[in-house]
């Protein structure tokens, strides 16, 4: 998917929500137990119910390969349900990938040939050649972890080398690297004032935006210094819209979340 | 598996060497093609023709999800093939994942419980929160990357940060996280000069070294900073054993290449 095309899908439907579909079996309605394959039949149950709303869906793979084969499986299932019933949505394989260059180019074909994502997360620690290898793909998005929501963000990321943080250092130095235009850029969303340093470095990339809800980050403080002439964000939720609720209502209840979501962004988009 | 029976191992062995098990289906011997899972039937060749010069199989994830389910399968049946016939070998699952902390305790489920390895490699750049998950498994290894043998090595980890560079921070700054003592950590073979600087900080931890042999490095220049009082090193070969041969002596030809390496740590053994 070319990343104009997202633009077009957050104008249409006024959302830049993106889903984490991060199915953990202690956290899914008990009655999907009883299913052939829970995770699937989650998920399903979920994009159905909130696609409206969402302009990209972002499977953990944590969360599959946690459950072995039955989890790898699902996880396939999933994004062939995806591409083949909503091919406008934009799916992230949210891997962290990253390894020497023909490694990293077995993940690339991981996600981009075998399983068929438009995107993966990749970390940065080893370097260019452990990019570029997912940047050799002309049709296919890569997101470099830039500054991450977490705690432990704080530990490497913005150690201060010369005048720059280290995740300063990785946004810069990615530009340069082949087929940088298929970047996009993790930016936790934890403190917001980075996100104007970020812009800085990066105006014309898109960011996927963790931490925005649960961990604690403000949508609109987000929106204020991250947004740019394409949007240029993806919000992501994962708890707070999958499990709305653990009852037979699931699919509503994240309905409704993700509903709600996307009219705070429709307003933020009204008055940008 | 304890350290101390790692110690014992390499003792009785008189070899520190750990094969990398990275299967690549465009270099397996052709008739391998035919069976009805060719990366299983290769790996237990290569362990069954390898294992008395062998301490330690790694294999990379990577090579292993580009085959998608199969790939899988092969992952699972070659760790479950060494756990019930070689349960002395350590074995590493060179996955480099991590996530903030939830997540990256569903990639220690996967890796420690699931698919029950010994080890991971983990990457550092989120920080304490998502390496710890995997630390709190007592009798587990977590291999963290500090200084890897590619050339983006020098992109980022060797960026100067105050007195030092960002690697020797990972490897400072780990040593306080709960349960450091079952760390190690990746150093690359490319430059044997760093192992001293990395032994100032580390002297007593295990290194898993990649890079040896087809990268360039020197296993007596990295044996002459890198050897501690427990010996300290593993020394990973991965295509120049496996890919010795790409016919029907293939797993025979990896056994020569094996005890070749064996034999030149049994000497340097023998003189420290």
């Amino acid at each position: 998917m070319k990343i104009s095309e997202l633009v077009a899908q957050i104008r249409k439907k006024k959302s830049f929500l993106c889903v984490g579909l991060d199915v953990d079996m202690d956290k899914i309605p008990a009655h999907l137990l009883q299913t052939e394959d829970p995770i699937f039949e989650f998920n399903k149950a979920i994009i159905d119910a909130t696609h409206d709303y969402v302009v990209s869906y972002k499977p953990n793979t944590a969360f599959y390969e946690a459950q072995g084969i039955k989890g790898w499986q699902a996880l396939a299932k999933t994004i062939a349900y995806l591409n083949t019933n909503h091919p406008e949505i934009f799916t992230i394989a949210d891997a962290k990938r990253g390894d020497i260059g023909n490694t990293s180019g077995m993940y690339a074909k991981a996600f981009f040939e075998d399983l068929a994502f438009d995107s993966v997360t990749v970390a940065p620690y080893m370097g260019k050649d452990s990019v570029e290898p997912f940047l050799a793909y002309k049709d296919k998005i890569t997101i470099l972890l830039a500054l991450t929501s977490n705690p432990g963000a704080f530990d490497f990321q913005t150690l201060k080398t010369g005048e720059d943080e280290v995740y300063k250092k990785v946004l810069e130095t990615s530009k340069k690297w082949q087929n940088a235009k298929n970047l996009m850029y993790v930016a936790g969303a934890t403190k917001a004032e980075y996100f104007k340093e970020i812009r800085d470095i990066v105006p014309d990339s898109f960011l996927l935006v963790p931490g925005v809800g649960a961990q604690g980050g403000s949508l609109s403080e987000v929106c204020k210094f991250g947004l740019n002439k394409n949007i240029g964000l993806l919000i992501n939720s994962s708890r707070g819209v999958i499990y709305a609720s653990d009852g037979l209502d699931f699919a509503e209840a994240a309905r409704k979340e993700a509903h709600k979501l996307q009219k705070e962004m429709e307003v933020i988009l009204s008055v940008n």
